[in-house]
């Protein structure tokens, strides 16, 4: 019987609450549960609920719905509040801290282990994945991510459908999606296409230069060839010699959105075409209708194998999803360290994708589950995708 | 055997191919049918492609794709068009004219009816009603509106979900909806609400008078009680004393969009929350993984009931959806002559809904369909909700 405290941290997804219902199904049997309220902060400030009776059962009445139930939210752990909670941990005799976040969740992880080795107090740490925009290191894929992908493709898809509709009164559209340095999420916009007129035309990655001149002419050339042109770009890409992006700082974090509002207005000035930016916002990690079944499937699985991490007694360890990519989609569940994790820093959608995004497609595709159909109310309508139609800069 | 052309105008929906398909398959069998490109714009440049062979084909593979597949567009009809539009018409032989759009296609085919009669021409005049924004007359609703009402109300119980989760980051969110002059879809942003505590919280409706005061004071209020504050505007509502919304002017139509982001600032510089605003753009007309599937059949049967009058001869009339109200949901078909439908202008949403939000909810409920649990995963997964607890403004 271990006293075991869960929490969940960072931006939520569509599955995070999955997670933690797979953590806390497997574990309450054998353990006293506690769940932290709002992140980090949670931890700093002792604010800890026991996982019994009815917050249990609201927990599980969450296993569906998008948000973090316990509360997740973004908080600057500096050293000294790291003690604090470290102490505060010891103070509650708990046995195991178990966290589901992204990159900045499991360097903190990271250094509370530290901490608590440091004064001798023993305290199993695991960090459990989750982020949309696939980040993460040392897995093949996060919880959260395919979900969110699922969203973008839809959106890319439906929205360039409405705009080839509208030729005679609008354009351009560019649609911005999340990817502060990584564009996975991008990328999975074009998952859809079934030809090369079809939208997106193009996207933009924050892994590549963007340079405005050259973005001018690409939505010159695509107008003219299709009378058309749907674009995506991550909200992280920058744009050379400008400053006229908005950009809000909360809590110590800058937060993006708004260039393709910026855009839109650089197509209107330069190019004369009816141009719209639009943000595809909060839905891109909530939406519960565009929820990917394998994903939620999954999200529940890492829960479940960080039930079992803790009674293997591992510790400073993360869940990953391994890919066993040897024919057809096969995911299995590993474990690996911290530190293992927080040394690669975010990870970027590699150059054997951005070559190549019918590559990146067939890797995509299985994640999103057997709801794949552009028409999901035709039973089992079938779609030929396109070969090498989308352009990735 | 007539002749018969069909187009599609204005804002595409999610379902205005499942019309088109209707009415085609309804009529293709005793009939010659054209398509007229780009709406308007196609009569009067004579734009008419025959349905026949690839190019029926081609429209059936689009019954569940969003978007217009004959191209749609916004395109301003003069009294000197409309006589080339007619005698283009007249030249091709053409029987009957059917357009599938909103209240400005109703006015459009009657100035064409009118300009027909004149000139001693007979032609067969039939609209289909199509809009998300549900401001259409003599019809209880029509297709498209409940598609885009499924898409907002997920929205806006997700993104308050989220919101909840980040208290200790964001604290308001202001979602913007479609709705020029009528409140239909912003006030369906309410209906997945279970308690008074979930968002969102307020909806303002372009029906009533915004007053800023007053909603920097409701949302001081909602944070004060719920740590967050999920506001839905209609993007047609009116700041008092405030000219800093951008808006674009395209042929001639003002385009909205934009006050969530005039508000997000407001409510920064007056209150110091941290606040977002979230429009939810073109996939509240097209996102097709939320379409309602009863939405989706009453679309193809508003096609097939106005191929049916051209064969019963009428003329000047729009197919119109009754609700026989007695016990539960059922539909019937009618017709109405289009001149009710131009004289009555765009439909408010009615005082009865706006000061007894549930009424409104009993209404929208069965036009969802049977795909109405917020928890889309749960087989038979079940709701209770809230009573009362919206409130609009």
């Amino acid at each position: 019987m271990k006293k075991i405290v869960i929490g969940q941290a960072g931006g939520p997804t569509a599955v995070i609450n999955t997670s933690l219902v797979g953590f806390v199904e497997s574990s309450i049997k054998n353990n006293l549960l506690y769940g932290v309220l709002n992140g980090y902060e949670g931890l700093v400030k002792d604010n800890l609920i026991e996982l019994k009776d009815e917050t249990l059962d609201l927990v599980k009445k969450h296993k569906y719905i998008p948000g973090a139930c316990l509360g997740s939210g973004r908080y600057q752990l500096t050293d000294e509040k790291i003690e604090i909670a470290v102490n505060n941990l010891k103070k509650n005799d708990i046995n195991a801290l178990v966290f589901i976040g992204g990159n900045g969740t499991m360097a903190a992880l990271q250094k509370i282990k530290n901490v608590a080795d440091r004064i001798g107090y023993e305290l199993q740490v695991i960090g459990i994945p989750k982020t949309v925009d696939n980040d993460l290191g040392m897995t093949d894929h996060a919880p959260g991510f395919a979900s969110a992908a699922k969203f973008v493709a839809f959106s890319a898809r439906d929205i360039s459908k409405d705009l080839e509709s509208m030729k005679n009164f609008e354009q351009v559209r560019i649609i911005e999606t999340m990817g502060r340095n990584a564009g996975w999420l991008a990328a999975a916009s074009g998952l859809l296409k079934e030809s090369e007129e079809e939208g997106p035309h193009i996207i933009y990655l924050p892994e590549r230069k963007f340079h405005t001149d050259e973005f001018l002419v690409d939505i010159k050339n695509l107008v003219k060839e299709y009378g058309t042109a749907t674009i995506v770009v991550s909200e992280g890409i920058k744009l050379d010699n400008d400053n006229n992006i908005q950009k809000a700082v909360v809590n110590g974090r800058v937060v993006l959105g708004g260039v393709s509002k910026r855009l839109e207005d650089i197509v209107k000035e330069n190019l004369g075409f009816s141009a719209r930016g639009e943000n595809l916002g909060m839905n891109q990690r909530s939406f519960s209708l565009a929820t990917s079944s394998q994903d939620r499937i999954e999200a529940y699985d890492v829960g479940k194998k960080a039930s079992a991490l803790i009674d293997n007694n591992e510790t400073n360890v993360m869940v990953t999803i391994l890919n066993s990519d040897i024919k057809g989609y096969d995911y299995h569940l590993e474990s690996c360290l911290l530190d293992k994790v927080t040394s690669l820093g975010e990870k970027a959608l590699p150059n054997e994708f951005i070559n190549n995004p019918q590559k990146y497609y067939e890797w995509l595709r299985p994640l999103i589950g057997g709801d794949l159909s552009p028409y999901p109310s035709v039973p089992g309508g079938k779609t030929n995708y396109a070969k090498q139609c989308c352009i990735f800069k």
